[in-house]
């Protein structure tokens, strides 16, 4: 399905309305609580996730919602929103502009529109199946890197992947790589669809940190799976792996692959 | 000494000017030169200073001159300026706008006045000794912070530092803190400043990475210092400390400390 020019018109406005709540939070004092998993959460998370559902409640009644807050509604729908309303909370908390509003909307479980928003940064990419990926209207691109040498490799973190196994995976991909950075959340995501990043690896991740960059990163030209190089769908685990060429992801899942 | 007005709005227009050179060069393609120590530097960081330095001969040509990438002249003078054209390369590079620009005065030897500037984002921190940190013009302060449990912690990137036992000792503080953020450069140091970070530790840094974050940290209600607590001047070592309150200094010197 290619998707519908409305859809598009439509997340750009969730995007709009979303950006303003967070925007009224950030740099602000707010109470950051601490969840089961150990992350953080604040009410600009919640506020903005609330209004993005009652947004499509309204305007699509029919359709689905995901969200990281506030749990599941319909998932069994035709069309299914996915919201994480504030990726990167931690770099929320700090003070840092890099963290982003992801939307997604799935098709019968598979991605068909995604929008990485940096609220702060005033900066967006939105992609779907069908068009180009556009960063700030124009359309984004990835680049082309034929060496993992002159790879810029980008991660939430080094001490995010949990075990001892992906740990040392994504070592090997790093040490390898012409240059990590660190702390990009999903704004890494968007740098690989528009030519400035080349991988990104990431694990312990929910499936709403990431089927909203797919439709980003492969309307760029790149691509986004796991670390078996599967396509990314409602039941992926928590490990993702992004290129913009394909001699990278295929460089990048050999330096991944244990056992 | 008190810095005088007269340097303060010098060193604005020399922000100013600097920020128009590096925006022209940001997210374009720059060529990339890979210098003795492994470093990176681009024409926009060489350009930036050469026009840093010509300023201030033609404004101040009796003050000294320092640059990261063009060395030092009259460095024994009573008032000599200090830059990094680009700190943060790698992130300028990689297309992240948290790269900054830092211009630093020094009177005997002394951090007078400094400025975090970051171009991308149009963010400035500017500081100096008898007169109020500002941000964005306003006055800016640093938070209170009792438990490092609860402290924000930033660092350019947790592969910086060298030794084994630098390395060790940054993880005693990391794991103790309750948030490590990597990539931040610069950028971390005028969060500390503005209350959203509690302390960076940094190591590697030449003279011009941490001399002019001096003045806008203290003026903030910070400190910044060696790894052993002594002020930083022109014959530091690498090792950067820097903390909004003093509890998070001393919490972070006692981990720190090793042999």
């Amino acid at each position: 399905l290619d998707c519908p020019a409305e859809f598009l018109a439509f997340a750009d406005r969730l995007a709009d309305a979303a950006g303003e709540v967070v925007r009224r939070y950030f740099r602000q004092p707010v109470e950051v609580i601490t969840k089961a998993d150990k992350s953080p959460v604040t009410i600009a998370d919640r506020e903005t996730e609330k209004l993005l559902r009652s947004l499509v409640a309204r305007t699509y009644p029919a359709h689905g919602l995901i969200g990281e807050e506030f749990g599941a509604e319909r998932p069994e729908a035709e069309f299914v929103w996915i919201f994480d309303p504030i990726d990167g909370t931690k770099q929320f908390i700090a003070g840092r502009p890099l963290f982003g509003t992801l939307i997604g909307l799935l098709h019968g479980g598979r991605p068909l529109l995604g929008v990485i928003d940096h609220p702060a940064l005033r900066e967006r990419w939105i992609g779907a199946q069908g068009h180009p990926t556009r960063f700030q209207g124009q359309p984004a691109k990835t680049r082309a890197c034929a060496e993992l040498s002159l790879a810029v490799l980008g991660a939430s973190s080094p001490h995010m992947f949990g075990t001892t196994e992906a740990t040392a995976a994504f070592e090997r991909v790093r040490k390898a790589a012409g240059l990590a950075i660190y702390g990009g959340d999903c704004y890494a995501y968007g740098l690989i669809a528009s030519g400035f990043h080349d991988l990104v690896i990431e694990a312990n991740n929910g499936i709403h940190d990431f089927l909203p960059l797919v439709p980003v990163i492969e309307g760029a030209g790149g691509m986004v799976t796991d670390w078996q190089g599967r396509a990314l769908g409602l039941r992926s685990g928590d490990k993702v792996l992004a290129a913009g060429d394909q001699r990278m992801h295929e460089a990048a899942l050999k330096l991944l692959a244990w056992n």
